[in-house]
């Protein structure tokens, strides 16, 4: 046990990737101090995206003005990693903590400014992009990132105007023209970890709009106006966008992104993965710590640790799950490349009691494996 | 990892130590099916204490008939061990259970019957008797037990009588000679996991005589009795009582066996690790699992874990604890011969809903245990 990665999810509402991260070196260190520990927080997509690949690789933070989600300017910001890659998170241009709760409108918020922030990346030389989706105020398709990168769209007056949520529905054509030079030798990853379609019953307006403050009337409104972008899309394309898995995250900018810019969704982890060059990084690697906050049959589908272990699970290193909770039924997990999964909990407390703890006992269990280690070493 | 020795103590409250054996052997056993696993649960000398043995070690269990804790004949056991150890527990024959709540009174309750039942063992050839003292009704300093074997007691007047709590105070003069003959060439070890003297505010009658069935007032009588044998003692044998540690144990009977039959009082893990030849059986050992339900700074001075911990860290076997709960500041244990400690707690749950999964909990834990060995193996 020399050389240890360790790359968690975060515990949500309870620590963040980054603390669990620091939590777990503690444990290790405890036992091994001079052992070599990697630490890479894993990242949704979401806010914290950015600094926590910042974090586990290196390289920069750029910042810049740009346009807000009501259109008033907001400082936002950007990483280059040191292979060239921008990393992005829509959040920082259109996220919701952006507007005070009073003028939330998810009709009237814009994108536009994610879409000046990926010019800036092309424009600065990044040939690949990876985009955050998560924690967005909008529900616009995307439409104003790609209008940010050059497209056109019109309406039936053959007007050109700024798609908004509530106004979607009145693009009759749309020109890409200009998006695709100022994106020539550009690839985007789209980091996405829902499964939501564009529209219906589980898109992007009737599961994410309400939380952005849209009332029920304005939800069916919303969700309207998607289907009609969606229908000239594939009139125009030829591109089925209901079948775009994930394509309702943040306001259908997933389908947009992936219409638009062809950019290529993809879940956290193994954008993160990717990013960080995992494979590379594992050479030589004996112990792989992950963990999240709930670990059940649900984390068996796709979650950060599972996405970790097949990975891992390729290059024979062991994985070993720890867990704010472990569900029933995870016996599966065995199969797919996890080793073993731990607890935090020390006690038989509820999580309002046991929650201020959580760090120490994080430690605390990762100290003790590494401890059932020892007994063989 | 092939041969795993199972020594618990119980989860008080929640899983019996047999029970504990079952579910840590669940565990080892989905990762190592074909380990030699040896299971012991380990006894305090209350009830349960013989079967705890007998289900260790195999060996015989005899009934026979005895004077109850009122006079009446109840049914007695004890168990001989392979060895030839007898091993008694004195609730058999004198616990409170026997007695129906409205009946209890520690001033008239005998200890006879467990003298019958040292007798019998002694008459069978027995030349080591292991007696648990524990769930005791009686507060008579075991004289009951020493007349069974032949002691004679006697008042001011020179008359014999049988003493019980509340009449000990009477006793001006004993006779040993038949007692010492009956257990010629038999050594006794008392089990007793208490540090209770004799008398006074932290003896028998204070602490322990309330819970059967006596009141503030005979709780005063009872302990001016117990000191006045004491002095008797003290006068006839130059034996300070209240220097003896666990003297107060099961109404004095603690102090009584070691004063009237040479006894030697013992930790419950020391006596069952004597009984089952521990440093024997644990030869080639891998591994010993041990557990109890809070492991805490007090598990620190002398229960079941740290009395194990203690004696295998002797013969280098590493010590793995599983408990229901992990107290702070443990990390003394692991210069004590503790190589590891978990928790069972799965999810972050209050200890009335997470008690009935404590079973299952305790394998999984158990399970992901031994994965862990299993990444170095």
């Amino acid at each position: 046990m020399n050389k240890i990665l360790i790359i968690p999810d975060s515990f949500k509402g309870t620590l963040s990737a980054k603390e669990v991260c620091t939590f777990m070196e503690v444990g290790v260190r405890a036992v091994i101090p001079q052992a070599n520990v990697i630490k890479i927080p894993a990242a949704d997509g979401g806010e914290g995206t950015v600094d926590a690949l910042l974090t586990a690789m290196g390289g920069e933070k750029r910042l810049l003005w740009v346009t807000g989600p009501l259109g008033e300017p907001v400082q936002g910001f950007y990483g280059i990693l040191p292979n060239g890659t921008a990393v992005i998170e829509m959040a920082a241009a259109a996220g919701l903590p952006l507007i005070p709760e009073n003028r939330r409108d998810p009709g009237k918020t814009t994108t536009y400014g994610v879409g000046e922030l990926i010019a800036d990346a092309a424009a600065s030389g990044c040939r690949h992009i990876l985009l955050g989706l998560g924690g967005s105020a909008t529900n616009d398709f995307g439409c104003g990132a790609a209008a940010a990168l050059g497209a056109v769209f019109c309406d039936a007056g053959g007007k050109s105007f700024l798609p908004t949520g509530e106004t979607l529905q009145n693009v009759a054509c749309y020109d890409l023209t200009a998006l695709k030079k100022a994106l020539s030798g550009v690839s985007i990853t789209v980091i996405c970890d829902i499964q939501n379609p564009a529209y219906g019953k589980n898109g992007a307006a009737y599961i994410f709009a309400p939380q952005k403050g849209a009332d029920e009337r304005q939800v069916g409104l919303l969700d309207q106006n998607l289907r009609a972008l969606s229908r000239l899309i594939c009139k125009t394309e030829g591109i089925d966008v209901q079948s775009i898995i994930g394509g309702g995250a943040a306001g259908a900018m997933g389908a947009g992104m992936a219409v638009f810019c062809g950019g290529k969704l993809c879940s956290g982890i193994d954008a993160v993965l990717d990013a960080v060059e995992f494979e590379a990084l594992a050479k030589g690697c004996d112990l792989i710590l992950t963990g999240e906050g709930k670990f059940d049959s649900q984390s068996l589908s796709g979650k950060v640790c599972i996405g970790l272990a097949k990975r891992a699970k390729a290059l024979h290193i062991p994985v070993i799950v720890i867990a704010g909770g472990v569900g029933d039924d995870i016996s599966a997990a065995y199969d797919l490349g996890i080793s073993a999964v731990f607890s935090i909990n020390r006690l038989p407390l509820p999580l309002s009691e046991s929650a201020p703890m959580s760090g120490k006992n994080l430690s605390l269990v990762t100290e003790n494996i590494m401890r059932t280690f020892k007994i063989l070493t």
